[in-house]
């Protein structure tokens, strides 16, 4: 399926700023950009790198307000997998470079989490993707989505038992879940189909069997109609804009429109959208 | 110089488990490893595998007990900068690779100590070797090195507050302002020489004009005698042993001697020990 | 100076449940409530009590809304101290009753705050007055007055090093550094003249020479405006509704209004407003 | 029954110091000091005061060294409840002196852990008795006691996921639990028999029916036993020695005896110590 995806952001100075984004879309197998623009208002030519497998754009400010506006039509292709029966890999089974998702991170305090998530989960001869789906039922079940009720600082640790959160705390949630179980996961930011109000979205990736499949415990979106934007450790990672200077911002605006008629469904089984 | 490091660590196991040891001397322009050993028993032999700059070894257990002993001949050149002038680069000049460094993480929540960060540090219109040191030296200056007042779980956020801890505690909230203020940091854990009593070591690196130079807020031991054996973005990348299953630490020796007559110097200029 | 104060709190209930609300102005020699009325809509009839100083309301619901509505004319008398040199008294010295308020709260950590205390104000030869105000005017200068940055749980710990907030916040900073420097503190709720937009405020007082002074880091609205209502360790004593059970909390007004022409002033002598 | 305690506390001084100290074994009905005394070296002769239910002892230091040696007989007798029926009270019901302990505290976040103990505990038809037994249930079997994993700030959010801790913890975790659910609890700090190593005991109460009555979720000493000393929101108000100026705790040594034969019994019904 073709979505048409647009982020507007805005940002008020107060002197010279440096500025990271982290908003266009990611070219993979699964993911085609079949075209996109990005432009920039009060800054210079901003330069592009991949970094950690995602795409960024680096810039400085001139002037009092900085505005970038990215829009791209992009082609989705998630692979359904048909092995329902993934395992979880022991730490001596794992790649190399998959091994450090199983470390804590800033806002997924597996380490915290350890007795809590062995306790909850533990024991109940499930396969890998059983675990993980009984992590995000269990989430989606313990958890209210509620705007409002926490910050850009509210952690995992503070999720589990506060119990209330947006996307980026259930999926920081189901990170730290899976790496205390020993399942090395990673934060997914997108744009994501039908959300009301319209926003980047986040959610996260298992490593079970010999690759990343895709997890969503807000049910909000269908996983497929996800086009990915960052991975990373968690959203410290993915900051669709990180800044350093007296800026402020001022307000976005994202939108994700489907090309044609056919309209995203939610799946069970495992999705594959990034290697 | 050279110096001859040692470290034994035990485990209890109640049934398998996989082990990931960080424990081997890094192999770099600055430090020769001539000689050295890794002996395991009660588990598979170890496989070996370099991530994150760092080396790891890899095992699974065999039986109830799982005891490692490392040791290595080491050479040592550190590098002294002449240049006093470093300064901090902008977030559009520093290297990509580099930029993951900026990001708050696990025990290091720069994004959290931002505006204390600003508000005590900014604004002295000093070089980045002068910014780093003077962070160095408020730390040494405002926090006791304490043992036992802090666990294996806590972070900058607390330390910048509660003013008490170990070298790990001086090390995480070197880093975390820093990156608050603005400039790449990363943790170092190492064989350090003169500890008593001896343990593993932690320090950090910030990233100035073109490279990584070494700071270490505790003053315990000289930079110039580090043996480097592990690098990340905080303790949580750089655990001397992480496992997953029913283990239990029983307690490690660690011990580093000169090779000769000539004793480290502490030195106030940049240092050099990494790229 | 006469006052005419109001608050209209509203409740959404899906079920049963019991309301404490503390909403009432003090009845004191310094604060004459010379009228009043509280309506209720939605609930039993509301018993009054005292509680730690102040007046309470309890009931319990009929009904799927509960709708409070509270208004008073209150004449204040605050009085102004003229001795500027009150001292800090000793744990000794101080009162029985008293020596609670010296004890961490719920947001007001100061056995956590101790270190930082005591290195940041110990040692200056300041009279206790002198030392109080040098803790509010370094919250003033240091934590940003800031709407949506914190939230009911954001406590004294966070607020010292993050530096925003709102009055609260504020409040409980200069609550747990006083009570980290040796001198009791309380959290005041209050009507507060001229707040933009209107809103219940909060202050704190600490026990200086023989009696309670009033503080406010906020500088927002004049000391000597305050229409007094509760008393307490933090805000978790002085909370405008305690509920159990099924209640969702939709909305309030607040309104404060001078009798007169004279408008309130700013005072930066030692005020006193209960006893 | 009748028990001889004991306790011994040291303390190194660099400058003169005040201190409250709560060590003192209560005097109610259920409890009989049949003789006792406190013995103090350098500092001034104590005075003595009842405090939120429990006996406080102040002095100011005088010299380099303080040493307090407290020591009694004590008869227990405390009261088995027929009654297992007890009921939870509503807000409405509760006395007044008995609201406070509804309120979160230090180390007792309910705010925090209200959706936690609702999804965890509530709807189950249990009558009050039941229901806190429960939670002490879940308490034992789900947290770890373990020494030297928490520190004197570690608090009951920590708990409730770390799920390791001392007598303190458990109690603290208790009493949020309890409050969270709309139950009165407080603190109790006590001597307790048979404890190994020997030392100061904390466990706590709830407010049912119409009294209080105590609950240990830890099972180390029969509760029968315990000989109290204080009473509060937390430890915070009942901390065995609270000072003011440049001490350092230097060790303590605390002991308990039966005076006859008989061994105090675990008993599973609700037991009451205190009004």
């Amino acid at each position: 399926m073709r979505y048409r995806v647009k982020a507007e952001l805005n940002y008020g100075l107060k002197g010279p700023c440096s500025f990271l984004f982290n908003v266009a879309a990611l070219q993979n197998r699964f993911q085609h950009v079949t075209d996109e623009s990005l432009h920039l208002e009060g800054g210079e030519t901003p330069t592009e790198f991949m970094f950690n497998g995602a795409r960024f754009h680096r810039t400085k400010s001139k002037g009092p307000k900085l505005r970038l506006e990215y829009q791209a039509t992009v082609a989705l292709e998630p692979e359904i997998e048909k092995n329902l029966d993934l395992p979880v890999r022991t730490l001596a089974e794992l790649p190399e470079e998959v091994l450090v998702y199983l470390f804590p991170s800033r806002y997924c305090q597996s380490d915290s989490l350890l007795r809590f998530a062995q306790s909850e989960f533990m024991g109940k001869h499930l396969t890998g993707f059983q675990l993980v789906t009984h992590v995000c039922n269990w989430i989606y079940e313990k958890v209210a989505y509620q705007r409002g009720a926490t910050t850009s600082i509210t952690s995992a640790f503070d999720t589990v038992t506060e119990r209330q959160g947006v996307c980026r705390d259930f999926a920081h949630l189901g990170i730290a879940l899976c790496r205390a179980l020993g399942i090395p996961a990673r934060f997914v930011s997108a744009y994501a189909y039908g959300l009301n109000p319209p926003d980047f979205h986040a959610a996260f990736e298992a490593y079970l069997g010999d690759r990343w499949y895709m997890f969503d415990a807000t049910r909000l979106s269908p996983q497929s109609s996800f086009v990915r934007v960052g991975m990373g450790r968690d959203a410290a990672d993915t900051s669709f804009c990180t800044f350093f200077g007296p800026a402020a911002f001022e307000g976005m605006k994202v939108t994700m429109e489907t090309d044609g008629d056919a309209k995203p469904q939610f799946v069970t089984q495992p999705i594959t959208a990034s290697d």
